[in-house]
């Protein structure tokens, strides 16, 4: 099987790895479905997806992606939103949504036996909602109440400042993915609606299931549940592959190396702890770099034998959560460093921060490092396989981001192939590219 | 198989659940190993339990059963504070510990191949900690600051405040698992060293393990470890077992169903958001009554179309988050009911929580509800199966909490048998036992 199958002939339906039972086609209507049976288990999970999140949005509907997820579990013509919540809750079963900034998500998890009934719900749901206003009118309530939620966690609300610092606020993709709480209380049902019928089509959706199940019957109870809702599918029809950033990297660096000269973007809230968010713009989600990224943020931040765990936690006791992260959209990145910690240390935590990406570019990471990483990601990887959902989810991924398939050997052969140079460069490009510095918390 | 196989035979070595592959025995030390091997998956779940947490602290030694769990993970005499780290990290397995007011417990989730490590470095970390002064002000620093953490999340304030007013502030049980600030900064290594010393003993000991695994080769490896820092695991050692509480119920009510006539504990904070617990003592983790609590608790606020769920959320959009809970210990237990609002809604929010518990208690459930709630713990059970940390920790809670096997089963079995005027009869007697209000949040 070739390692780059891209997904670009429409009538394609294609055992994408035989070893891991992976099979993918396009269904009337352009609909896409990804499949990995495995009898192993009694259950399956399973995911709906658009490739819409908050930032497709027009300007003049900013929260509808969120708000229309909402909605959607309000009722259909079939069901009341009692209905809705008791099909999943009967069986013990697992149903929520995601709306990200580039997706939307529906998912579930059920056993063998009650995956008909999933696909029966999860289909209903999205095409034949009613999106009635006396629904919204209560949804705009909860939704309310989740952005006051999140407005009292600093940490929310110092990521979220933090990526709308790198990415630009007034970019699309640097909006908060909820909207604002001025959005949400003058969205109208027609805006929803208008988003509704904008991107929620047969040729927009992607299926992924992962478990007990069995592709061609899947493939019936998808087209028969799309239907059933009023979607017409019509054969020959096209999925919609959104333009790719393939190859992509972030913008360009705004400031230098200096994060002393980063003037910090200061929240001032009553509390114990400063949280800090110190970093910039990074790789995409697409760019050849990310393997190396994963070696990169293993070492840095990503265990309890990383650096910044080790030299901040373990031997200063500065603080108790730090770690490094990513984020990595169709055409832009960034990278952070996060600690928190009590008032008084906030400029020795940052300069330690800081120094510790800095050093990484300018003197490398060690052989045994780079094993211990490469071990690390192996080793993660294998165990989040055991788990259908894990495994669900990079179906998606690899439909809706790459649009090309990967096995699980190929992507563990490309972090083999890291090296250390790689991943000293890598470092010096992203401490060349710190350019935002937020903290939230009490003064000094 | 008998159901109620007890476990008071200490020289026991029996397969409790041949169907299930489920077996304990007693190992020299009085050391005791439960294990379900499963060859399913090509991993294992581990744990190391001892039945002490921080209500069995002598009140001069307050903090310390939580301050020792960090401490385990700063050295060995053959391993430093990152060789510990490494470990897991570079094999990408899991590790962590809890401590908790009944146990503590340190897990692991690896690779088949990696098990024989695990064991190693879990049974180091136990038996041969070197507990110095210097690591002790290390991680006093990031106790603090854990503590710091804690203090800036109103839902884990609101929730402690709540479990220290229903249990009693001065009891062992409803003191705070991690201490105060105060006892913190007050700990010496010495009083660490005592509590390590009167505890962490063979007969003491409970590890359980769920997944690629041979009971015998893991009594092997840990008696191996155990001897290997120090442990002497003579043979005939009994396993020491806690005095058990079965059937013992909560405190009696301290006030009427009047919840108006209850004064709130008002813990005023600059923010969005109140957060509402209200409740009061409830039944033990050891109650026959606890089956027919499920029940209750997934009708009353267990999922999305549970009561709370839909009157509060879905019908009136009055809260984001809102459910029911409980905790149950030896000899005690609460229920609470919870929900976030913002503040000119809290009065209204409170009486509604407060009178679906009542009127349960007066009208009881419908055959329908009750029919969900049997289906929802059954599929929530079944799907929990699936993954070997939940079965991990059933074994443990099997071991420490009810001394005897009860196989999955026989638990739904118990379910299945609990019946409507049962549910209604223990909604009554919750909904006089109603104690305790707790906000936490701006002023209204």
């Amino acid at each position: 099987m070739p390692s780059d199958l891209a997904f670009d002939d429409p009538t394609s339906d294609v055992m994408l790895d035989a070893a891991s039972g992976v099979r993918r086609s396009v269904l009337p209507g352009g609909v896409r479905l990804l499949t990995q049976t495995d009898r192993s288990v009694r259950s399956a999970s399973l995911g709906l997806w658009l490739p819409v999140g908050s930032r497709d949005e027009r300007p003049e509907h900013a929260g509808s992606t969120h708000a229309l997820e909402h909605l959607l579990f309000k009722g259909t013509g079939r069901r009341t939103a009692m209905d809705i919540a008791t099909a999943f809750d009967e069986v013990g079963g697992d149903s929520n949504a995601v709306t990200a900034k580039e997706h939307t998500l529906y998912y579930g998890r059920v056993r063998s036996a009650d995956v008909p009934m999933a696909i029966d719900v999860l289909t209903d749901m999205i095409t034949a909602s009613l999106l009635t206003p006396e629904a919204l009118e209560t949804e705009r309530e909860v939704i309310l109440e989740e952005l006051a939620m999140a407005e009292d966690d600093p940490t929310d609300v110092g990521y979220e400042t933090f990526l709308s610092d790198v990415l630009g606020p007034d970019t699309a993709v640097g909006r908060p993915v909820g909207g604002t709480v001025s959005n949400v209380s003058s969205l109208d049902i027609e805006d929803v609606r208008a988003h509704y019928r904008e991107h929620y089509r047969p040729d927009n959706l992607v299926v992924t299931a992962v478990g007990d199940i069995d592709h061609d019957e899947l493939a019936e109870l998808l087209g028969a549940g799309l239907r059933r809702g009023g979607w017409s599918l019509e054969s020959g029809s096209l999925p919609t592959h959104r333009p790719s950033g393939a190859g992509a990297v972030g913008p360009a660096p705004t400031v230098g190396a200096d994060v002393g000269a980063i003037a910090p973007h200061r929240l001032v809230r009553p509390a114990e702890q400063n949280h800090i968010y110190l970093g910039g713009p990074g790789i995409s989600a697409v760019s050849e770099d990310r393997h190396t990224l994963s070696v990169l943020m293993s070492v840095l931040g990503g265990g309890m034998s990383s650096r910044l765990f080790q030299h901040i936690r373990e031997q200063r006791g500065l603080a108790y959560s730090v770690y490094s992260f990513t984020a990595g959209y169709r055409d832009v990145g960034l990278f952070g460093l996060y600690a928190a910690c009590r008032p008084g240390r906030t400029g020795q935590v940052v300069d330690l921060l800081a120094a510790e990406l800095t050093q990484m570019g300018a003197d490398g990471i060690g052989e045994d490092e780079l094993s211990r990483a490469k071990g690390q990601i192996t080793g993660t990887f294998a165990l989040g396989l055991e788990d259908t959902s894990s495994r669900m989810g990079r179906l998606g991924t690899i439909e809706l981001v790459h649009g090309r398939y990967t096995s699980v050997d190929e992507t563990l052969a490309k972090i083999s192939q890291v090296d250390a140079p790689a991943v000293r460069d890598l470092a010096a490009r992203l401490g060349e590219s710190f350019s935002t510095r937020v903290e939230i918390g009490p003064d000094a």
